[in-house]
């Protein structure tokens, strides 16, 4: 059934009756449903580590949205605890890891066995593909190495990247052996996030748009391709982002990813034009759209719609839903989407 | 003298004996002399309203660093403030200005005469030109209408630039008169900044790579175009920098400026291919290879000489220097420019 789906075809760029559409951070502080289930949880760390209440959250932009596929809701930084690296969210600012910026601290990390270790996200999975019954596909993710190593490396969320960057220069080969392990980590969080059930991987390389297009080969592009490597035997689609991968859309469709979620700056024409190569895309509309009235927000909506490759695009935003958006404008969304992007029988 | 500068005829696409080099943010709080002279002032704005400290660390990177041009010390939210929008900076924090929202808030603001309203701008620059005394020419500058746009209706500096996206989508008609106020506030700033001495100027819409290439077209570019025109009288090159360039380049070649200041996501080789025009190209890069060991800065260096066009580039960073940077690395980074950027005779 969810084989046929929507958005699983649009990936392998097959045929379907409409365009699919799901929202990049869709369950999130912008639904009040989430946030009552979070208030539940307590903090923000708890949520991500009990099953029960990530399936809930999960599950909300499925039933509220009629999104055509669930993404697993958890945190990039999961596996990052996991590895060894002290983890809190303070609320208001966001995470904060205890940094890791040497060779020494380096020798600290392990790749963490994800059944013993994160065990809480494969049961999550496993509940959410029962309760989903095969309504939507569920995609699983992961950050990837080098936007993992911006937040342990800079202890958090990075305003700057001075730190990361200065490692980076500095001592490229160690700071090649921290994506090393980290590469190693993915890999074997998302086989088990796809043992366990997930139908397709979003690689999320979000902070990789503040590298240069040789820094991006160099330091990001390798443990892309290492991953898109490890899963070809799992034979689910591979998806990636970059926010502000204008630079390096070549770069990203050589990795060898079967879909590129290109944000907003570029359309998708451009982005097709210089692909020239047989990746789906999804995207990308401007997430501030969801502020506008409803007639702009459909003529933005048609505008994405008009300028994608007639197979093989899977509509989204060009970078994370923002809390303050309306529901009702991602609801909205999601039917034009659906009523817009009909194919001719 | 400084009409045969190297920096001048640099923006003019004639030849040079090296390439001439200076740095967004020179005069800043990386350096000690900057943070004694700071402390002198009391607060920011005090130092940007006193012609003789404004001189003072405009000229503190010249005699330090060696750079080939001298850039006016300022903020791009002086003439904002002189438009009617109350403006403090506070510690930490950066800029807060009273948020300019809607129609009704539009009507509160004026075109200021920049003579009698910003006559300590106009101050400092026949005081800094006086006492460069033709040793390097000085650069005058001014926030592009839409970058100003930005810090005016989110009320500082951006995070999210939700707020000012939901007015361009929801009433683009009220927000291009914020911009055409703002475009006409520029020219005349500019103008005056020239009629006072500046020998070149800089376009700093630092915010629009935040735009779709669409949107740079429609509400970024226009105001750009409006001020190059506006100033082709004056007869001094023009510089425009916007950081996240590598959508649009072709449309800010486009605008009819002399020179495009690049960021450092793309080689200034990729830039000339696209642009294909008569421009000069600043930049480019890394601001965080200033934290690399020499050796590492160096090839960065080389790197970047070794990308530029023949003629026609002025060496700098692809973003304002991080205020962390150590000064040894700014002045090391002047000579190798000088040393490496030398032309055969």
């Amino acid at each position: 059934m969810f084989e046929g789906s929507r958005f699983l075809r649009a990936c392998r760029r097959q045929t379907v009756d409409t365009t699919p559409v799901w929202i990049m951070r869709q369950a999130g502080r912008y639904l009040p449903q989430y946030r009552a289930t979070r208030a539940r949880a307590g903090d923000f760390l708890s949520l991500c580590k009990a099953p029960e209440l990530a399936c809930e959250v999960t599950l909300q932009p499925v039933e509220l949205l009629k999104v055509d596929a669930a993404i697993l809701f958890s945190d990039i930084l999961i596996p990052v605890e996991a590895m060894g690296v002290p983890l809190q969210f303070v609320e208001g600012e966001g995470p904060r890891l205890e940094p890791v910026r040497s060779e020494g601290d380096l020798r600290k990390l392990h790749v963490p066995d994800p059944a013993a270790e994160t065990g809480f996200v494969l049961d999550a999975v496993r509940l959410i593909r029962r309760e989903l019954d095969g309504r939507v596909p569920l995609i699983g993710f992961s950050g990837a190495p080098f936007t993992l190593a911006t937040y342990i490396v800079e202890g958090g969320s990075a305003k700057s990247f001075q730190k990361v960057l200065a490692w980076l220069y500095g001592d490229p080969e160690s700071f090649r052996q921290l994506l090393d392990v980290l590469a190693e980590t993915v890999i074997l969080y998302l086989k088990a996030q796809v043992d366990a059930g997930v139908q397709a991987v979003q690689i999320f390389d979000t902070w990789a748009g503040m590298l240069s297009r040789r820094l991006y080969r160099e330091f990001a592009l390798p443990g892309t391709r290492q991953i898109v490597q490890a899963l070809r035997g799992c034979s689910v689609p591979v998806i990636l982002y970059v926010n502000g991968c204008s630079p390096f859309l070549e770069e990203m469709a050589a990795s060898g990813v079967d879909v590129i979620s290109v944000d907003w700056r570029v359309s998708l024409a451009e982005a097709s034009e210089r692909i020239r190569s047989a990746v789906a895309l999804q995207g990308n509309l401007d997430p501030m759209a969801l502020f506008a009235p409803r007639p702009a927000l459909e003529h933005e909506v048609g505008r994405v719609l008009g300028s994608a490759p007639d197979r093989g695009h899977i509509f989204n935003l060009g970078h994370g839903i923002q809390p303050e958006t309306p529901p009702e404008a991602a609801v909205a969304l999601v039917e034009m989407v659906h009523r817009l992007g009909r194919k001719e029988p």
